[in-house]
């Protein structure tokens, strides 16, 4: 076993030389762009660091890893469509850069890329793959197209919030460790109990991220952003409020989130003194909690070595900033 | 052996079988809207019909015609987008009925289930087909990027035109024989000139697309609609015409094809006479001659019975509007 630092290593140096130079140019370069991005590049190393718990090279899964990261990043490219989202890791997104047109063609191509990728495996290892991605895939989608209906809907729950970043942003997670299960021809059992563990570990991972980017004001939990806030993103902590919130103080935070101001200050305060008063962060908390405990209970019932959980819980724990 | 009809009712009774009526509604409904909006059903019928012309069993292409289908729908929906196109078949087009984020995630799941469809094969027959649809699929990508380029570029030559044609038309069709070919797996030999086959007469076919956009006022060739000039379609009368005029009859063909008019009468007749004087009509038809007859060639290089060669040349000889 190596380091995350290692895996993630190895994963940019076989990344880069994948990078495909051709023509037509506005196809290939925006793809080259967003990959080239940067990020944490977790998902890949979520799956070279699965192969390798279950006892196989991670070589042998680096273009799975590639594909995870290809159909991730596609998916960044068409969200940034959708949700007008001119930056991206500090750079113009690629429909700002080029325009949407070229976005959306290239975001088709790294779909049909994350597929090209898995085809050098042997068939029967090709299809588990292939077939952990189209569910996956259409996950995300429904996931993303959730997301944009309940921007405009009134009657949210948060359990119709929670299904939706579990497809959103865990069933990617889930299916990333899943393929190095996979690659690694490890059991049946073993394939879907890593899944659940990525599946809970992705739903704490989102939902620490929606909470910091409004309490993240820690030096353990990072910089307080309110990013959510100003570009009126309904995330959970906005769900868990309306259901306990008064009626009046329902009305006055779905005002606030009906607006788009150029100083944000107050609205900011307003709606942070609205979530505490409902106990919201503390409700947040509780729920990455659960999660992160059925993660852990998860892990568990995996049969691998400790010292390979102590990795898992490592760096799940790296991501939810939470003990798993 | 059936006939073309009752393979196309063949298809659209399994395609009704297959239409997903889940939530989200803002995803599975465009999918269905789309996919019922009808057309030829060309690809799939190709599919089918390749299954049988190499001895087996129609049934057994049913999910892989249906891929070729979704895919090219999925395809339309996007370029719909990038177009501005309005309409399709006389109905709204998805993101004109819904909207551009719909049309996009749409389009997303529509690719991911071309894959989906794949997967019920046997491991071997499931990889040989999605690494058909890839290729496929990554050529598509790149022909309408190339088509979206030359939108804007002055210096586009006839043959970059065919390589485009080629690759957003040509691979479509061809790929939907290969496939029916790796369904009834006969040899590399014939997949490879099966595809040819198809390749030729998607050439064909969107060649003489072009011209009766402008030309086809015969009752054999249809009717003259000429939406190529009234939108500024540049295809490839525009481009074959570039290659012959002079300097000053160049300048005012690219001066008109930059122009949007309410009365498009005179820019018609203006077009229809330059392309007239440098004899672009009789080129193009020309052309299309070319790669009826080495569809016809290639044809013959495959070994199957004369009756089965007979029933391909009547089905391309029905797309192209002329004898293969």
């Amino acid at each position: 076993m190596y380091t995350i630092t290692q895996y993630t290593d190895f994963f940019i140096s076989y990344l880069e030389n994948q990078i495909i130079d051709k023509e037509p140019k506005n196809l290939y370069d925006p793809i080259s762009y967003i990959l080239s991005l940067g990020g944490k590049r977790i998902r890949p190393v979520l799956t070279l660091l699965t192969t390798e718990i279950f006892d196989t090279d991670y070589k042998l899964a680096l273009p799975a890893a590639l594909a995870v990261e290809v159909f991730h990043n596609s998916s960044l490219v068409h969200d940034d469509i959708i949700d007008e989202d001119p930056i991206r890791r500090g750079k113009p997104t690629v429909h700002k850069k080029w325009n949407t047109n070229v976005a959306i063609l290239a975001g088709d191509a790294m779909i049909i890329l994350t597929y090209h990728y898995l085809q050098g495996y042997e068939p029967n290892l090709a299809k588990a793959l292939t077939k952990a991605v189209n569910k996956m895939g259409i996950e995300v989608c429904e996931g993303q197209t959730w997301d944009v209906d309940f921007e405009t809907r009134q009657d949210v729950t948060v359990s119709e919030y929670l299904k939706m970043i579990e497809y959103k942003t865990g069933a990617l997670i889930a299916t990333s460790m899943k393929m190095g299960a996979i690659i690694a021809q490890t059991s049946k059992e073993n394939y879907d109990l890593i899944y659940d563990f990525g599946l809970n570990v992705g739903l704490a991972f989102q939902l620490q991220d929606d909470y910091l980017d409004l309490f993240g004001d820690t030096p353990t939990f990072g910089r307080r952003l309110c990013g959510d806030i100003i570009s009126n993103k309904k995330t959970y902590l906005y769900f868990k409020a309306l259901e306990i919130l008064s009626e009046s103080e329902k009305q006055q935070l779905m005002e606030l989130y009906a607006v788009r101001l150029d100083d944000n200050a107050k609205k900011i305060e307003t709606i942070t003194e609205l979530f505490q008063a409902s106990g919201v962060p503390a409700a947040t908390q509780e729920s990455i909690k659960k999660y992160t405990f059925k993660a852990s209970e998860i892990l568990d019932k995996i049969n691998i070595d400790e010292d390979k959980k102590t990795i898992l819980r490592a760096f799940a724990e790296s991501l939810i900033g939470r003990r798993v």
